[in-house]
């Protein structure tokens, strides 16, 4: 029995001994590197004593003490997907008799959901329980959970166990594993305003999510650029504001594919429609909403952020986060609030008046917080959480208790994280993980190397900062390039995420990312190399 | 009637006009707008007349004055293709029977070869007459060039002068072009040692490359990392220096269908096979190859670049540049000679020896010389003509007149432009054009803005720099990821090396450029966007 700490340094060990430049080759593996986990598990416990599985003998079944069975769709689901990546090709080659397992065989894996409710039916939550147990041995692996939720984890985890020897027999060593997540939201942001992106895109990255253990879809939905968000209250918003109103926007029904989609893997979808900035895209279907800019003392044309000061925005408001609030589940919507840009305020003689009015002087952030705070208000009475972009709390908007303050400005982050969790907020940190930004060599080593409680601050604090998420700005990227730059390097993110604060390794990591990346590709996710080498199965098409 | 340069003075208006955020969402296209060749003809004239073009009545078909006919199946090939390319999803739904064309249609575009020889079976070379002149009007568009190469050309530029309108329906412009390139070598180079690429994933660039009216394909088969070139004299080689012996190599058949892949669109193939550094995996199938190193007095284990000492080395290299003389009917092959490292050479007692043998003293590049100097004498007795890194150049190697030298080194490279023309040779400019170096942003820009012949230098000089190649280097590059890098990056590059000097207009080029993106998307080509926009046909798959 190796301890995780110990079998951490054999991987550096071999990782050396086998020189950076052929590290991700797959040659003359041995059994320590196949064990690719990604994320690296809390606790993990490994044999070398090892078992095969057999696509005509193995099985994935309710434990008899299961609170779930086979009424639960989202686990039957799971069980079936898991069992297509353990065996891939083989499945489809398989034939219909059952055979005789031999006796170093591993037949089944026994899921065990132990709480009363399994949340089959439910979505999850930040409050969700991710954990779960597992250990693989005869006559039975068990992977026992308290819900659904950790039952998903442990599945990937598990199915991350098997290694292929070099005859293409599938492997599982004796293991036990005790596992949970270090932070409750672990996100992924993918904006579908800069460009649109083919439900068949965002589903297959909602794939990798669950493969990385990520938990959160931050589906930035609309913005300047378009707004593909078919509205059932305001169909003239994607009528007029997507690119297309037919073939580039998301139906109900897609809204509805990707929120199941997302909760059969344990995923949240929490949509941000973001005003008063980036919200060009709005007027095009909605007359009045945006402030008419001037050009001296007449409207240029051009438009500004939504126009604070009607009456008719905030009814506008009310009503469309109604329906946003029924269309999507999760207890969270975001509401965006960054990067206000003042000019168009300021050139309107009307906003000019008001701000008279209100005593504003001519700090238009006090016009900024005036609308985001009836907006709050707004969005409070369709009893929704909200997550909001640092700005909202900088400008000293007065927030609900559970609001999620999301720190996204790279400079003073550590500064920013003291001050949220100082004012007592929760906070995600997506700040260091702005994935967008591309440079040559490995970044991803930049995104692992981020400890995101490294702020000074209480424990106290430190337990405000409940994630992060990694975002991908679409103003380069769409269905042709998104998916292999988004991973790996997003999983540098994940691992971050879930695993303990410890598993800082970069030799290790390296080598097992290198075998969790060439793992996407077998099961269809065009995630790019880290650097030089191959993967036994190399990507040929989605 | 209008000349070019109005023409390109129109595009900047609409571009402005549009904004730049939205330009290339396609939205309310004018004519002039959906006119975006590229690379832009030397001449072009067009007038707001237009036809229709049906797939049902429509025909590409051998002028009778052609020297080629239906015998000649690269063109009946191209036909096929750009028929598809024109007509897309439309083609298999076509019924049978020919339709009674409209007034109003362009039923034909004839293609008129004009020389004696349509060179229908032949290899493109250095001298290939790539010229061609395309005239659409009624009753029939006429593409008349010397031979297949230019018609391959013109049939491209053609399919680029087809719009669809909102209905849906294929549309051409009455037009005259006379094009033909401004750079004869027009290269791409793919590396396919540092990542093994699928041959689908070769011949698919090969097809984006013959969009793009590029010429060339740079074959870097082999380096350090693998060697997947399976040799029928050295097998062991790729036996054992490939990643995997057959899953991972490209066998003779492989190779062929490359090159004949290429011929059919007018592309060269001219294979790498770099020497004496960059071989490390050459040492693993080729005993005594490499130099071994020395740690002190004895053998380290590890080996360095060639073994230029031993007369067993130019035996090997003698029958290995037989093979490839007749495996590649390209009339050049690359030697390579880049970035020798001395340490190795310096570490080894025999190598030591044979310095003051001949009076080598301790200057290394002197050992180097005299290895290339011999490797060229032996590809001399091939009958190919050879280019190398401008290294070779560099050391003062003594070269056949016909040598091309590929300048690559970013600092000084103007200085290095006119050193290798003021001796006389022929070059080639790959040194801006690094495209495996990413950064965020438009890159492209900085890669069309190169102008090739900017060096101090006489006419005579200039005449000798013949082209240059986009070169995607695969460290970080494999099949999940290498297309949508590439693509349309490369497209800056070639329209540098095939439209005039003065097509230098950055606004003009990213209507043309986000157009022809998503005309390669539509094509099936994983081309990544320019920028915020979208394309009519988003990229749905391969």
């Amino acid at each position: 029995m190796y301890c995780m700490l110990k079998l951490a340094s054999l991987f550096v060990a071999i990782a050396v001994s086998h020189g950076w430049l052929f590290s991700d080759s797959g040659k003359k593996l041995n059994v320590l590197e196949e064990i690719s986990l990604w994320p690296l598990p809390q606790k993990f416990q490994s044999s070398a004593v090892s078992f095969q599985l057999n696509a005509n003998s193995f099985q994935i079944v309710h434990a008899k003490e299961s609170s779930a069975g086979p009424s639960c769709s989202l686990l039957q689901d799971a069980f079936r997907r898991y069992f297509e990546y353990i065996f891939g090709e083989e499945v489809r080659k398989q034939d219909k008799s059952r055979k005789k397992a031999f006796n170093s065989d591993l037949v089944e894996l026994q899921v065990w959901i132990s709480s009363a409710d399994p949340e089959c039916e439910g979505y999850p939550n930040l409050q969700s329980d991710e954990s779960y147990e597992l250990s693989v041995d005869q006559p039975s692996a068990v992977l026992k959970a308290p819900n659904v939720w950790g039952a998903l984890r442990g599945l990937e985890t598990f199915s991350q166990l098997i290694y292929e020897d070099d005859y293409g027999a599938n492997n599982i060593n004796k293991t036990v594993i005790s596992d949970f997540p270090r932070f409750a939201h672990r996100g992924v942001l993918l904006d579908t305003s800069r460009h649109y992106l083919p439900l068949k895109v965002i589903l297959s990255n909602l794939e990798a999510m669950a493969i990385n253990k990520f938990n959160v879809f931050h589906w930035h939905i609309v913005d300047d650029s378009s707004f593909p968000f078919l509205s059932r209250t305001f169909p003239e918003l994607s009528q007029k504001g997507a690119y297309h109103p037919f073939t580039h926007v998301y139906t109900p029904s897609d809204v509805k594919k990707v929120i199941e989609f997302a909760r059969m893997r344990g995923i949240r979808v929490i949509p941000e429609f973001d005003t008063p900035g980036h919200t060009q895209s709005w007027g095009n279907g909605q007359k009045d909403l945006l402030t008419p800019c001037y050009s001296g003392s007449t409207p240029s044309g051009t438009f500004g952020p939504v126009n604070p000061i009607l009456n008719s925005t905030y009814e506008f408001m009310a009503q469309f986060f109604k329906e946003i609030s029924t269309v999507f589940p999760d207890a969270y919507v975001h509401l965006g609030g960054d990067e206000v840009d003042f000019s168009c305020w300021k050139s309107n003689p009307d906003i000019q008046r008001f701000m008279e009015q209100q005593s504003f002087g001519t700090d238009y952030s006090k016009l900024e917080s005036f609308y985001i705070q009836r907006l709050l208000d707004i969005v409070t009475t369709t009893k929704k959480g909200y997550m909001v972009w640092q700005e909202v709390f900088d400008n000293g908007v007065k927030l609900k208790e559970d609001t999620v303050v999301e720190v996204w400005i790279g400079n003073k982050m550590e500064e920013e994280l003291q001050n949220v969790t100082r004012a007592g907020f929760t906070t995600i940190l997506s700040a260091p993980w702005y994935l967008d930004w591309i440079s040559y060599g490995q970044d991803w080593q930049r995104y692992y190397k981020v400890e995101p409680l490294s702020f000074p601050g209480t424990d106290e604090q430190k337990k405000l900062v409940i994630g992060g998420e990694a975002c991908l700005w679409g103003e380069y990227v769409d269905a042709t390039n998104l998916t292999p730059r988004l991973w790996p390097r997003a999983s540098a993110v994940a691992e971050r995420l879930w695993s303990d604060a410890k598993v800082t390794d970069l030799g290790n990591a390296y080598e097992r990312l290198a075998q969790h990346r060439c793992r996407m590709v077998k099961r269809g996710i065009p995630a790019e190399p880290l650097f030089v080498g191959h993967c036994r199965h190399e990507y040929n098409g989605p």
